[in-house]
């Protein structure tokens, strides 16, 4: 009984940050947010939508956070994570799972910062202007592509690499003058899939100070759909091996009320073309199956054993840390 | 020489405000706005342009504002035109001459905001989805610009009726729960012209709260291109003698540095369409032909007779607290 009080108060208490979430936008998100007590999570606005409805996509966003002002608040800078802490409501970071909203603009990246984007993976799955994906032959980052991170590097925007190819990553790893990331990957070393990263990829970008958030996608875990949270924990534990306790958080990549439309407009190139993959069925580890269970897994990784500042670091610290190091305030 | 000495100090010490300016954006402008004084001022980003070419307006004027950093600053509050003073820099406040920009999206409002854009003109001449501009039949504010209005007073933008209808501005200035301006008119007390505003209507928007900036702009003065700074001083005088010494500013109009398909652009309808004016020779007023020679209007004030706290107001200071009236910081 000591123990489990002892645990939620952790929970309580500490900052908890979830690196990537690609739900369904609505208030019973930001509800589940609350009841899981995450203090902010980075919530993906773009994937294939080009500028014009990306802004679209954050003008419903900005109206729908201000209806449910009561539960979340934008983050522009770590200050307001930390307000959203005191506040006892989510900060909500913007992302972009993919640079095609900048289009052939380079200015674009100081408007999406201007309008609260924190963080952008550079390629979603496929080439791009940028670099290439993960799902096919990939040739390396583009010469625009190094001017799209000395821009993301000059507004301060953070560089995500999770579904960008081995290739691009690495010169975008050598090329960013500031922290990079997997925002959420898994480690080949426990299943391959073209998804997850090596050893020497996770062992890459952490020695060059970059970051990594690890997912619990159950199509890229070993155990599939019958995963646990302990497999999720097996992961955590798999990769802080490798990059330190002070390079490691979470990005579940929950995709919560999402449906069979949006998967199909993911898994095709550009959200109709060709498809990429097939995910079979959605189902997140047990234990952890929705936002709101998020305080399984602050208990889980204890019951693994973890201290109370790694788990800390783990589930916020950390990445609020590398979030100051980019965003520079 | 004494009164001189006093002079150039009040014009140096004192906070400078152009209300509108239509200029070439580059280099040589923020240069002659160093030399003419000026703290801070209202520079227009959109007139005809549609919601993508005004955010790429945007993306070049933000380019230009970084490389001339030494020269002016982005305004978002009036704290930054503080600190512009502070600099001896030039603070750049964007602004809309024509709602266009918004299409037909209430949620662009705050984009633009976040862009930096403060201050909006309604129309621009002629109609629009929020109502008409002073060149033709006017049938008012449409239910689609209450909201527009609602939506800026929310987010903290200022509405500007200069080139609006009479019945739109009368609307408008009821409508808005915010103070809302004339940037840059003339009275037609003065000269009949359908841009010139009524003794009534000054007097409306005055006692509704609201700022008038008065303009130099020669087609619009009754001496036209053989106007001197006198004349203008005249203008200032007579709409101070109606609105009151706190309700009055400049707002010029320069539009140094455009060239005559910029004047063809300006005054066909949507920038292309049908005619709606002919400017003839754009020559501004003898003593303050360039933004170079502001503080000529300083002194002009002076000689006129005004008192220093009332030049001072004119010349900046009543600007920078309506500003804070509408942004809220």
């Amino acid at each position: 009984m000591a123990t489990a009080a002892a645990t939620s108060s952790l929970h309580d208490d500490a900052i908890v940050i979830d690196g990537l979430i690609i739900a369904k936008w609505d208030r019973a998100l930001f509800e589940d947010m609350r009841k899981g007590g995450l203090t902010a999570a980075n919530c993906t606005v773009s994937v294939w939508e080009n500028f014009e409805a990306t802004v679209n996509n954050i003008v419903a966003v900005n109206a729908l956070m201000r209806e449910s002002s009561d539960l979340v608040r934008p983050v522009q800078t770590t200050r307001d994570i930390t307000r959203a802490k005191e506040e006892g409501k989510t900060g909500i970071i913007l992302g972009f799972q993919n640079a095609q909203a900048f289009e052939d603009r380079l200015g674009y990246v100081e408007i999406f910062k201007k309008l609260g984007v924190g963080i952008t993976q550079l390629c979603y799955n496929t080439q791009n202007m940028v670099g290439t994906g993960c799902y096919e032959r990939d040739g390396g980052l583009s010469d625009y592509g190094r001017e799209v991170i000395g821009e993301m590097n000059r507004v301060g925007m953070m560089c995500d690499l999770s579904h960008v190819g081995a290739k691009t990553s690495e010169e975008v790893i050598r090329e960013s003058r500031q922290p990079v990331c997997y925002s959420h990957c898994l480690p080949t070393g426990l299943k391959e899939h073209p998804r997850n990263k090596s050893d020497e990829d996770l062992k890459f970008i952490a020695d060059h100070g970059g970051f990594v958030g690890v997912t619990m996608f159950t199509p890229f875990l070993k155990a599939g759909v019958n995963a646990t949270i302990e497999d999720y924990v097996e992961a955590i534990v798999y990769i802080m091996n490798i990059v330190g306790e002070d390079a490691i958080g979470i990005g579940t990549d929950f995709t919560q009320g999402q449906d069979e439309a949006f998967f199909e407009w993911l898994t095709h190139d550009k959200g109709y073309a060709r498809r990429l993959t097939r995910f079979g069925e959605i189902i997140n580890p047990k234990g952890i199956r929705t936002i709101g269970e998020f305080p399984n897994l602050t208990q889980a990784l204890l019951d693994h054993g973890l201290s109370e500042p790694v788990v800390r670091k783990i589930m916020g610290e950390n990445w609020v840390r590398t979030l100051r190091d980019v965003w520079g305030e």
